[in-house]
C-alpha cells in the first residue's frame, strides 16, 4: 500500500504544497507541487498581518486543501516560518486555518527552521563539513556542520523581502544603498563568530539559491538540467551580482534565467551570499534544491538522523532508483558482485590502478544500469543514460552522476563519444578511458546475467603466459550466456587491450 | 493481472526471442529480447538442414527455453519461416525442438507470412495504400493492400542469404553479377503484375530494411532515435547501394550503421528495395521496424483485423502511451475536451484556420502531456518531450511525433525554439507559429484541470469589443485554478496577439 504524504510550506515569500507518495519500503515519490507567491512579509505592518494578508492566505490554504482531498492525502504536515512567526496575529491566523481549511500548522522556531534545512542537505548531498544558508522572505537560517553533525544554527530576523525594504529603494539601487546592505549583512553574520573563516563549503538553499544557480548556468550554457548540487565560486557570485545590479527592475527581469516574480528581492539575496562566503572564508556556494519542507519530510518518514556517511547516502539513493524504475533487485546485486569481483582481480593483476572512488562508481552504475527498462527495452541504454543524468541521484555530484550515467549505459565508443561531447563542461575526453574500460568490464558482468537467473555464479581471471582466461563457473557449461558471451568479451579486450578467452566450468555435481 | 507472451521467430537468417507483458487491458509491453544469427539458410544443403545446422539450432531452442521458464512465461507462439520450411527434415527439426526443448514451434506458409508482415504494418502505420515486402534470409514476402485491406500477397523463394550465394561471389561484386542479380530480380518481380506501377509507398521490413535505414540516418545526421516510418526516397536507396556495392566487405562493415553480421549479405536486399520501387513506379521507401513476430503477437492479442482507420489506430496508441505511463485518462480526457472546445471556438471566432490535421495533433497532445510525470514530476515537460519523441508511437510520422512532443510539452518558446533547433532536419521554424499557439492554449486547459478534479467543466470563448473574454464553468468561483490561471493566459495572449480575460462562473444551484 502506498501513502499519500502533503507537506505545507507557509513561508515569507511563497507558499508552497508538495504531495509525496510513499511506498511500503518508505521511499518517496514526489507526485504534485504547487506554489502560490504570496508575499506575506508585506503584508506585516507593525507586526502584525494585515487583512489583505490574512484572506489570501486562508484563499490559498483553502484550495490547497480541495488539493488535499482530490488526492486523498492521508497525512499533511503544515509548517509556517519568520512572518507568520514575528506576527503577532499569526496564531490567530493559524487557528483561522484550521477552522477554515481544516489544515493544523505549526509555527517553527528559528532553530527549528535552521535544522530542517541541515537534515534537507544530509539526506541529499555527500558533504562532511560545511555551512547551510536557508534565506527566506522574512528571515534567514545559518548552521555549520562537521563530521555531518550539527554544531551550530541561528536565524537572523531577516531575508530577501525584509532587506530590500529596508535598504534598496531605488529602481537601480544606488552605491550608497548597496554600501549600507553590505555593511548591515557583514555586522550581522560577524555577531556569529562561529562562521568565521571556517573554508568550507557553503550550501545555498531556497527560491533565491535556485534563481542564482539557474542564472549562472544559462550564462555558460551549462550541459546538464539540474541545479541541486551546482558549483558557483565566489567570484562568480560576486560577477553576477555586479553584473545585475546596476540594471533597473525591467532589465533584471530579462536577465537570461531570472525569475520574474522574484527580480525585484533577488539582489539582497545573492549580496548575503556573498557577503557570507567573504565571512566564512569559502570559495564556492553548493546550490541545494532540497530545503525546509524536504527535511520536514525526511525527519516525519526517516527520522532524525540522517545517513551517517557518504557511503550510506549513495545506497539508500541508488535504492529509491532502483525501486522507482523498477530495477530487479537481484540481478543488479549480482551484475555487481560480479563487477566489483572482476575490478578487484584485475587490480591485483596490476591490469589497473583505479581507486575507492572508480570502485563505488561501478558499483552505482552496476545496481542502476536497468533503469532505462523502465522507460522502454528497445534503446534502453539511451534511456538509462537519460534517466541518470536527468533524475537527480541524491549524494552524487554532477560529475558523478554524468560518469554512472556513462558507464551504466555504456554500449559502444560511438555512444560514448556523443556523450561526452555533449558534456564537454563537466567530463572530459580524458575520462574516455576509465569509461571505456569499466564501461566494457559492466557489459561482461551485464552478459554474464543475460537471463537474470543467477546461473554463472562467479569469475576467476587467470594469466596464461602473456593472455587472460575468464574462467565462469555456472551450473552447466551451455547457458544462454555462453552463446553470447563473444562480442563484449571482443570490446573489453579491445578496451583493456589484452587477449582475452572465457571458459566456462560446470558446479561439480554435489558428493 | 499481467500475462507474458513469448514469441519465437526462427528465420533463415536469425532466431529471435521476444518476451512481452500484456496487462488487463490488452496493453503489450516488451519486456526482452534476444537475438542470435544462426544462418540456417547456410545449412542447407541439398535442401536439407545439415547436423551442424539441427544441433545450433537445438541448442539456442534450449536456452530460449531456460528463458522463458525464468520469466514465467505462460503463452509461447513459435514460428519458421524459409530454411525450415524448405528444408526436407525441417518437421523432424520441429519434432526434435518439441522433444528437447519442449517448444511447438509451426511452420508458416509464404502466404502466412506475408499476411504477417502486412498485419504488423496496419497495426502500427497510417498508411491506407502500400506495398509491404520482408526479406529474409531464404524467401521474400511481398504483399499489396488498399484501404488498409489486403488484396495480394506472394512469398518468393528467395533472401539475401540465398541471393548472395547465388550472385554475389566476389569480395568487391564484379558488375556482371551485379547485372545477373538485378535482372533476376526484375524478372521475379515481373512474374507478379499487380506489383506493376502502384505508385503507392513501399514498406520495407525486417533486418535489412532497418539496417538500410540506420546506415542513411548516419549518413545524413538524423536528429531522430526512430527508425520505424523512416523514409528513404528511391534515389537515396540507389545511391547507398551505388556506394556500398564497390566497397570490399571489410571496407563495407566499417561503413556507419552498418550491421556487423550482416555486411556480407546485405547489398542483396537492398538490391531488392531498389528492383521493387522501379517496378512499382514508387518513389519512397518506408522502413518498417515491425514484422512478422508483431503480426504474428498481435493475432494472437486483438485477432486478424487491424484498425480499419489512420484515426482508429492513432487512438489505440495514446490509449496504450497512457496506459504504459501511468496517465491519469480522466483528466486527460477532460484536458482534451476543453483544448479541442477551445480550438473550435477560436476558428468559429475566424482567429485561426487550422484544419483538421492539427486539430488531431492538439487532441493526441491533450491526452499524452503528463506522460513525463511517470519520469519524475520536477522538469516533467522536458520528460513529456523526451518520451514522445524518443519512444515509437505507431502510427505517427516522425514529423507528427515531434509536433505532438512540442504541444505536450509546451512550457515557453525558449524550451521549443532548443527543440526545433535540435529537430531542424524535420521540422522547421515555421512551425513555430503552430506550436507556440496550439502550446498555450494547452497549457490553458491544462491549468483549468490544473487540480484534476474536473471542477471547471466548460468554457466559453466571447468577443467584446476587441477583446477576449474567456468564461469559465465550475463548480465554485474559488477553485484553485483560477489563483494560477494569469500565466498561461498572458502567453495564450500574447502567441494568439489578443487581449484576453476570464471571468469565473459558478454552477446555477440546483433548484
Amino acid at each position: 500500500m502506498t501513502k499519500s504524504i502533503g507537506v505545507i510550506d507557509l513561508g515569507s515569500n511563497t507558499a508552497r504544497l508538495v504531495i509525496y507518495q510513499q511506498d511500503e519500503q518508505g521511499n518517496l515519490t514526489e507526485v504534485d507541487n504547487i506554489k502560490r507567491s504570496l508575499r506575506l512579509s508585506n503584508h506585516l505592518q507593525n507586526n502584525r498581518l494585515d487583512d489583505d494578508g490574512m484572506a489570501i492566505t486562508l484563499t490559498c490554504l483553502r484550495q490547497f486543501k480541495e488539493l488535499l482531498d482530490a488526492r486523498q492525502v492521508q497525512q499533511t504536515i503544515g509548517v509556517a516560518t519568520a512572518a507568520v512567526r514575528q506576527a503577532e496575529n499569526g496564531v490567530e491566523l493559524l487557528e483561522r486555518i484550521k477552522a477554515e481549511a481544516g489544515i493544523t500548522i505549526q509555527i517553527l522556531t528559528g532553530e527549528e527552521e535552521a535544522r530542517y534545512g541541515y537534515l534537507a542537505v544530509m539526506d541529499s548531498m555527500n558533504v562532511d563539513e560545511g555551512i547551510t544558508i536557508d534565506i527566506g522572505g522574512g528571515s534567514t537560517e545559518v548552521t555549520y556542520f562537521q563530521n555531518r553533525k550539527l554544531k551550530e544554527s541561528h536565524s537572523f530576523p531577516f531575508g530577501i523581502v525584509t532587506l530590500t525594504k529596508r535598504f534598496l529603494h531605488s529602481d537601480i539601487p544606488t552605491e550608497a544603498e548597496f554600501t549600507q546592505l553590505r555593511s548591515f549583512l557583514a555586522d550581522s553574520f560577524a555577531s556569529k563568530p562561529w562562521l568565521k573563516n571556517k573554508q568550507c563549503p557553503v550550501i545555498a538553499i531556497g527560491g533565491t539559491a535556485r534563481n542564482l544557480g539557474k542564472i549562472h548556468q544559462r550564462s555558460v550554457h551549462y550541459s546538464m538540467d539540474s541545479l541541486h548540487h551546482y558549483p558557483i565560486s565566489k567570484e562568480n557570485v560576486t560577477s553576477i551580482l555586479e553584473h545585475i545590479r546596476i540594471l533597473s527592475l525591467e532589465e533584471r527581469r530579462q536577465v537570461p534565467g531570472m525569475s520574474k516574480d522574484r527580480a525585484d528581492v533577488v539582489l539582497s539575496g545573492i549580496a548575503a551570499f556573498e557577503s557570507l562566503l567573504s565571512y566564512t572564508g569559502s570559495d564556492v556556494l553548493l546550490i541545494s534544491n532540497k530545503g525546509l519542507r524536504e527535511g520536514v519530510l525526511y525527519e516525519s518518514v526517516w527520522g532524525a538522523e540522517p545517513p551517517a556517511t557518504g557511503s550510506e547516502l549513495h545506497a539508500k539513493t541508488a535504492a529509491q532508483f532502483m525501486n522507482r524504475y523498477h530495477i530487479d533487485t537481484i540481478h543488479a546485486q549480482h551484475v555487481k558482485s560480479l563487477s566489483l569481483s572482476l575490478f578487484d582481480q584485475l587490480g591485483a593483476q596490476r591490469l589497473h590502478a583505479f581507486g575507492q572512488e572508480e570502485r563505488e562508481l561501478l558499483a552505482s552504475a552496476s545496481l542502476l544500469h536497468d533503469a532505462g527498462r523502465s522507460i522502454n527495452v528497445y534503446e534502453s541504454s539511451e534511456h538509462t543514460f537519460y534517466l541518470l543524468s536527468q533524475v537527480l541521484m541524491a549524494g552524487f555530484t554532477h560529475r558523478e552522476r554524468l560518469l554512472i550515467a556513462m558507464l551504466a549505459s555504456y554500449k559502444s565508443n560511438k555512444l560514448l563519444l556523443g556523450q561526452i561531447s555533449r558534456h564537454a563542461d563537466i567530463v572530459s575526453k580524458q575520462d574516455k578511458n576509465l569509461i571505456e574500460k569499466l564501461g566494457t568490464l559492466l557489459l561482461v558482468s551485464r552478459m554474464l546475467d543475460r537471463s537474470m537467473t543467477q546461473s554463472i555464479h562467479a569469475v576467476q581471471l587467470i594469466k596464461t603466459n602473456g593472455s587472460y582466461l575468464l574462467r565462469c563457473m555456472g551450473k552447466r557449461t551451455d547457458h544462454l550466456e555462453y552463446s553470447l558471451l563473444d562480442e563484449p568479451l571482443i570490446k573489453f579486450s579491445k578496451a583493456w587491450k589484452i587477449p582475452i578467452a572465457y571458459t566456462a566450468v560446470a558446479d561439480s555435481p554435489k558428493t
